[in-house]
């Protein structure tokens, strides 16, 4: 049974859940997946607050407790759709507490998985643009996880830019995460971004935070490829249940 | 924390979790209702094909298995996306072992709930046409709970308009759970029924099956209501829980 972390954010996780069940082969409900979530955001603080020293409560042990709940019910193998909780300072934790407690539970990581994805279907690409908060990309994780696969990585220029997608995302009155949508605003913002980054050189974009796909459920702009994380993760979650029942990925521009 | 059985199918109950995230007033992830979801279809046989006698196993028994699992992880109320399942050969079952053991859980019943949301939104709709399955049809579950609230129950007459309606949500190639969304055949088909229940003298119509609000996101078609029985048990669950998070609902022509 896959586990899923739903709550951070509580629009992130249904958008896993939705692209698991759409990226299964299905033709009636007994053929899906099983699948167990929680979306039980109230205890987890914000990841990027703890990242960039806000709040000196780790994430971390909430979502640890969730993930025990997860396996608790059947869960051998679990998604975690937040990017930032993926910076390691938290996932760090997570992971040897996983590692060294209890019965094992396969936590994929979705960073990694979002690099595994760039090589499979983008091949082409090496310098990629990325979309994040302000936590994710102050940790440096995507640099940390997809350097080493060869990619470089792009980020927004200057302060002023990443405010402006991390505004998109967690702006409390027009943002994706109090919306559950993106608004039009949102996303002329983070198309005048996506212009910046193709012009520094990025050959495809990172949708890296779980609540950008919201507003870009497109796979290309202008042609220049969207990677999206959220994605990346749930079909790695069902090829590692049953790579059977995993849809051919759309035929893609290579970037 | 809410529990939902989201298999019955997949794509319904993940249309129940996002109208629960939707209909939740919240600025921030952290604003969001507690929710557990368990989607694992493949053990909970067919509901119409167990009330019409195609199969003898009786889905309560998984089912209540996974409101039991629901209530281990902290679940103290719960819904089953699946108005065929609410039939009181199923219901009746799963009631009855809830009310005589362990901890009580506290189900929702998504008939009544669609009942109640008529009675407080369209006040003066007294004729009300059913889309459903087989199964909730030939069970008249809608007419035992709704006609001691004063509504007339109009069904598609005749078993061809019936099994229209049935083929739009159950064909393994263009139905609604096969699809995991309404093709534009499908649509045509269930407007062509809307049509004839209005002419049957329907001052309404329900969504008396989860996979139909994904075939009419819209609240109405030509002036007729549609109602969504997954939009009212979302809010009744919210509603149970944390009335001051329900979300206000839109004006509504009241038939």
């Amino acid at each position: 049974m896959i586990g899923v972390v739903a709550g951070v954010g509580p629009f992130a996780g249904l958008d896993l859940l939705n692209k698991i069940a759409t990226q299964t082969a299905a033709r009636s409900d007994q053929d899906h997946l099983a699948v167990v979530s929680i979306s039980r955001p109230s205890p987890i603080p914000d990841r990027t607050a703890f990242l960039m020293g806000v709040t000196s409560l780790n994430p971390a042990a909430p979502i640890l407790e969730q993930l025990r709940m997860l396996q608790q019910l059947g869960a051998s193998l679990a998604g975690i759709p937040c990017n930032t909780a993926h910076a390691p300072p938290i996932m760090d934790v997570i992971r040897e507490e996983l590692d060294t407690s209890g019965r094992p539970l396969k936590l994929l990581h979705m960073i990694r998985e979002a690099g595994k994805f760039m090589q499979h279907y983008y091949p082409s690409v090496q310098r990629v643009g990325l979309l994040s908060t302000l936590g994710t990309s102050f940790s440096r994780v995507y640099p940390l996880f997809l350097e080493p696969l060869g990619f470089e990585v792009i980020e927004p220029a200057g302060r002023e830019s990443k405010e402006l997608v991390h505004r998109a995302i967690y702006d409390q009155d027009y943002g994706i995460k109090a919306r559950g949508y993106a608004t039009e605003r949102t996303r002329e913002d983070l198309l005048r971004i996506i212009d910046d980054l193709r012009a520094a050189g990025a050959q495809a974009v990172i949708l890296g935070c779980t609540e950008l796909p919201l507003a870009f459920p497109e796979n290309e702009v202008n042609g220049l490829p969207l990677v999206d994380s959220t994605m990346a993760l749930a079909r790695a979650l069902i090829d590692a249940v049953d790579p059977l029942k995993l849809r051919p990925w759309p035929a893609q521009p290579s970037g």
